[in-house]
C-alpha cells in the first residue's frame, strides 16, 4: 500500500520577508516522515487571500493531506480560516464551541472577550476543532485541510493531536554512509545501486570539509531487508 | 513604481524527508527584501522530473524572476536543469563554455572528468553561465529563471553574482516596536492604523515570555517618511 500523500501550506509575510526563519516545515516533515506519510510539496504564501485560497484548492486536490501554518490569531492580517472556507465551499462564522471555549478562557484569566479576540471564533461549518493547548484558540480540521498555528510551540501542540488521527503507511527507514570521494566519483555507482533498487530512494548530499570533498549518502525505504541490501552493496563498492 | 516580483522553487527530497533543515530560502528571503525585491511565493518540490517542470512553468509565468535551489550536481537524482530546459522550452545538451570550465578545473586537480561529471556541463540554449567561485560548476540563468546549487555557500555565492542584475525597487524598510500585551488587545488599534496606512505593510508576530503575552509589530515600507508617521502613531497607541 502506498503511503498517505502530504502537502504543506505556510501563510506569513515574516518567512518571504526573511524577518523569521522558518521552523514549522522542518518539524512538520520530520514527523510526517516517522508516521509513514510522504510530504510531496510545500508552498509558502503572502498574507494575501487570492493567495492562499488558490494554493489550498490545488493542494487540497493534489494530495491526500494539506496542514496550514499561521494566519489564525486576531489581528487584521489572519485571515486564514476565512479563505480556507472559501476555497473548500463551506460558510463560515462565529461558531458557538469555539466561542465558548474562548469565553471560558478570558473569564478565567479576567481578561477582556473583545470583537478581535471574537475573531478567532469564525469557524467553518463541518469543520472539528484542533485542540489549543498553550493559548485556546483552536485549529479546525475541514475537509483533509488541517489548519493549525503559526507560532511553533503551538503548531508542535496541535500537529501531535492531529498525526494520530492521519493513518500513516510504514514508516520511512533510512541509512546513510558518508563516502571521502567527490560527487562525481560516487555518482555513476550511485546511478547502477538506484537501477537495481528501484523501490528506494537513494540521495548524495555532497560536502567539503577541510577541502576534501566528500559526500552522505542516504538511501530510505520502507522494507527494512531491501534497505540493508542496498546498504551491503553501498559499502562495498565504497569500502 | 512597484518592486520586481519573485518566486523561489526548492528543488530536493532532503528538505521534504525532513533530513535538512532548508539555509537558502531563509537567506534569498534577507537578500531580496534588502535589494528591493518582494518574494511572494515559495515552493518545495522533491526531485520528480514533473513536479519541478510544472512549478517552473507556473512560477516563471506569474513572478517577474524565479530562482531555483538544488539538483545541479552529477548524480542521477540531478535533474534540474534537464526539467527547467523542458519548462522553457529550450533544447539542452553537454555546452562547450560549461565542458570547458569543467574540463580546466579538473585537468588542474588531477581529477578524472568522468561522464558523471559532464552532466554538469548540460546547460539550455540561450542561457547564461552563472559563476561558481566554489567548485566550478556554473548554474545559469534562462528567461527570467535563475538556477543555481543547494549546498548553502555555492547558493549564496551564486546569488551574489546574480542580484545586482536585478533592476530592485526601493528597498523595504522596517521598524517594530515590541508591545507588551495580549495580541487580542493589540489587533483593534492595529486594524486601524492598517486602514489609514494601507501602503505599509503592517504585521504583528506574538510571543509568550515566562508567561506572559506579548507581541512584535512590524510595519513595512518603502517610504521613510510613511514608516516613522506610523511609527509614531503605534508608540501614542502603546506608550
Amino acid at each position: 500500500m502506498a503511503n498517505p500523500t502530504a502537502a504543506m501550506l505556510v501563510i506569513g509575510d515574516e518567512i518571504l520577508s526573511g524577518r523569521t526563519r522558518d521552523a514549522n516545515m522542518y518539524h512538520l516533515a520530520q514527523r510526517l516522515t516517522e508516521a509513514g506519510v510522504d510530504l510531496c510539496e510545500v508552498r509558502v504564501v503572502s498574507d494575501k487571500a487570492e493567495a492562499i485560497e488558490g494554493a489550498v484548492r490545488a493542494l487540497s486536490a493534489a494530495y491526500d493531506v494539506v496542514f496550514t501554518s499561521g494566519g489564525i490569531g486576531p489581528t487584521h492580517d489572519d485571515i486564514t480560516a476565512d479563505c480556507v472556507a472559501r476555497a473548500m465551499g463551506a460558510p463560515i462564522d462565529v461558531r458557538e464551541d469555539a466561542r465558548a471555549l474562548l469565553a471560558s478562557h478570558y473569564a478565567s484569566r479576567g481578561i477582556e472577550f473583545n470583537a478581535a479576540r471574537m475573531r478567532m471564533a469564525r469557524i467553518p461549518e463541518g469543520a472539528t476543532l484542533i485542540d489549543n493547548p498553550v493559548s485556546v484558540a483552536p485549529g479546525f480540521t475541514l475537509g483533509n485541510v488541517h489548519v493549525m498555528a503559526g507560532v511553533p510551540d503551538i503548531f508542535e501542540a496541535m500537529l501531535a493531536s492531529v498525526l494520530p488521527t492521519i493513518t500513516g503507511g510504514r514508516p520511512l527507514l533510512s541509512q546513510s554512509l558518508r563516502v571521502d570521494r567527490g560527487e562525481g566519483e560516487i555518482a555513476a555507482p550511485l546511478a547502477e545501486l538506484a537501477a537495481d533498487f528501484p523501490d528506494l530512494s537513494i540521495g548524495c548530499y555532497p560536502f567539503q570539509r577541510d577541502g576534501a570533498f566528500g559526500a552522505n549518502v542516504v538511501i530510505r525505504g520502507q522494507d527494512a531487508g531491501r534497505l540493508h541490501a542496498a546498504m551491503a552493496r553501498l559499502s562495498e563498492m565504497f569500502p
